[in-house]
């Protein structure tokens, strides 16, 4: 089975200036192809670390993927290191200056002479289009003589260079128009299936302890991990093809799928909120969010997704008392009495927003997301939930503690939240969890 | 000057499931600190793959920081690995033990056998202690006849090693209490300093146009950056002290400011929302929003500061024209002539929201973030923001084009807006840039 390394390029990477999310996108649709990546490498803008990182890629790796450095300024290297490393001379590729000069020229703009640079090739080598974005890419079988000439070790195996701009999007689009059937027809042989069970409410430790008889298996693996108050189960197998493969994973998914039930939320790219949304939708109903302590986040996480105003019309931001009272009713004798951060308030809160918008379902949130503003009663972290739905009201206290800051705080509030709604309509009653 | 290697281990990061913000963590804290990092690896939960990048790491850099592995689990090696590679037993902690059995036994759990563990370290290595979980880790001047025994290279220069667990609040915390300083101490010689100066309103190449000439430099060096609608310009400069590297930059990146007037908005780690902020308290004003296709962003985003509540008490959500007309007094009319995407319509929220709160300022956003719901003549990525302020209105079209997502739409248009807002309450008149 071919493995691949992926090697990025660029030194704000290295002064920490800027996220590399590129190398997480490779690596997951390297698992998804069932590609093997032993190692990730990042390297600046220096020709000797990226010569000699390509060396150490092609002496132990089948597929080297790069990002980054493709550039027109002076500091971006990777075409002319690859040549160099492989000793060929670069090549100007008529073609694509001719794709860089129409893009300027359809923006109105005449093509700097620097950019003539990014329609520079290693000679034989072939383009990877970038049809968003001025750099274009290499997609390379590297001829066998080539990698000898260059002294890499067993030069007799396959090896396949693709070179990627740094800006997310433009790579995304490459690897999906172009690169990743390139590495399915050069080098699969094989399949593996992953599933990733989504829970909520129960920790890692009390999630690995659930399932630790699966957890030592190996086809499927199966494998916890968690992250921002969520955790997840992957359930993984390699087989020879990816029927074989999921029918490995399925039976297994399957199974912690019911034993988890009201716990598991969704699988892979499912959220709260989508999942919230969906079943909204089956119900056909409407929720209406009234937020203090999250500002609007469960709004806006509520709003990511398409189709949203399916069942959200209307939300209010009730940072302010004067706001809860003027918009929501909630009474001054009530703020007086029992305070913002209440049980009370967030009941007066999400029937008062759900009377405002006219919705099935009103949802409150009031908190304090620090870092001051706390009391030894209610300290930082303290989080009430509302909920009013047919009729009835049922609030809950979160006490999210002192580790977590702000930012944290406020996050899995809106999950908590969310996961407050989901409860609730998959049983249809209120239920506080 | 000494330099630093980041090697991060955990499968996970290989299958690409989590994103790697340790790496970026440690680089950008080392770039604070001066010590060049010239490679960031990453390996799975493999021995032969961990003590092979470990030697590479010794061999070729002075400090060695390695996240992940630290757990208690059959695949958590990095501790084994390491003394492995040196040629050192692995010994049990007492204090170490003590430290983690207190942890267990103040949540009223009994430890299990397998966190033993956490508590064991090769002979002779130094203990990283993790007040906030139970994995600590090692903080290390590795002894030079260690170093040679263990066949690195250039055994008698100085070189260190300090594990951290995978988990970024731990490690986080861990290197501010203990590993910032222990690299200082023992390594540093010199200092870089550096400012990052954020421009709204101008693209990269036109940044770098219009700076080219410090573009060229080198003490200090200039460099643009971009993503997310956004430009920074990076001023760094190395020298013997903190304060002659200050003393190059700081001219330079005041005349940068100079130059750029209103398009920079700030630096480091100021945000368009923490800017905005802060104008609102300097003149003692209050802003409110009305959101449709932002859902609720541009109130996150106004509310991720700290103090907030100071000049936010109320915004809307007005996902649905019902919402906007019985919340905010848009009239039907204006509805059904122009239609909820209009430069009408935005003004008529922006005066609406102004009104309902009693705010001084009005900031309206609505748009069309897809992926559906475009016209010919307003596409997906049509937007407008309206603002009210000084009982006066204005208005503008943004036009994000194909090319963005619905979230990329979302977060550029919240920026926009709060751009608008920036730039009125700079000049106290409605701007329209």
């Amino acid at each position: 089975m071919a493995n691949a390394e992926i090697l990025s390029i660029g030194t704000e990477l290295l002064l920490g200036e800027v996220l590399d999310t590129n190398s997480k996108f490779f690596a997951s649709e390297l698992a998804k192809l069932g590609i093997d990546c032993y190692y990730r490498v990042t390297v600046g803008d220096n020709k000797d670390r990226i010569k000699s990182s390509l060396k150490q890629a092609f002496d132990r790796s089948d597929i080297v993927l790069t990002s980054g450095g493709l550039g027109p300024t002076a500091d971006d290297l990777t075409t002319e290191c690859i040549a160099e490393f492989l000793n060929l001379p670069l090549v100007l590729d008529e073609n694509v200056l001719k794709e860089i000069e129409k893009l300027f020229s359809e923006r109105n703009l005449s093509m700097p002479e620097t950019n003539k640079k990014q329609a520079m090739r290693p000679q034989g080598a072939s383009v990877l289009p970038n049809p968003s974005g001025t750099a274009p890419g290499i997609m390379w079988i590297v001829p066998n003589e080539v990698l000898a000439g260059a002294g890499v070790a067993d030069p007799h195996r396959k090896r396949a260079i693709l070179t990627f701009p740094g800006v997310p999007s433009e790579l995304v689009h490459m690897w999906n128009q172009s690169g990743a059937a390139f590495i399915a027809d050069n080098f699969l042989t094989g399949a593996i299936f992953s599933i990733e069970l989504k829970h909520y409410g129960i920790g890692e430790s009390a999630l690995a302890e659930k399932y630790s008889a699966l957890l030592e298996g190996n086809s499927p693996t199966v494998a916890p991990y968690a992250g921002q108050g969520e955790c997840r189960l992957r359930v993984a197998a390699k087989a020879a093809t990816m029927e074989e493969a999921r029918a490995l994973v399925m039976p297994v998914a399957e199974e912690i799928r019911r034993e988890s039930g009201w716990l598991c939320y969704g699988q892979d790219d499912d959220t709260l909120e989508a999942v919230v949304g969906q079943l909204l939708i089956q119900h056909n109903l409407t929720l209406s969010v009234a937020e203090s302590c999250t500002g609007g986040l469960v709004s806006k996480r509520l709003t990511d997704i398409a189709g949203s105003s399916a069942y959200i019309k209307l939300n209010a931001v009730t940072y302010a008392n004067e706001a809860k009272f003027k918009l929501l009713g909630v009474s001054q004798e009530l703020l007086d009495t029992h305070g913002a951060v209440s049980d009370e308030c967030a009941r007066a809160m999400a029937e008062g927003i759900a009377k405002l918008s006219g919705a099935e379902i009103g949802l409150s949130i009031t908190g304090i997301a620090g870092p001051t503003g706390g009391t030894s009663d209610k300290p930082v972290g303290t989080v009430y939930l509302g909920l009013f739905a047919n009729g009835q009201l049922a609030a809950k206290r979160l006490n999210l503690g002192t580790r977590l800051n702000r930012q944290e705080i406020r996050f899995r509030t809106s999950s908590a939240a969310l996961n407050m709604v989901r409860l609730h309509l998959l049983s249809r009653n209120l239920v506080v969890q």
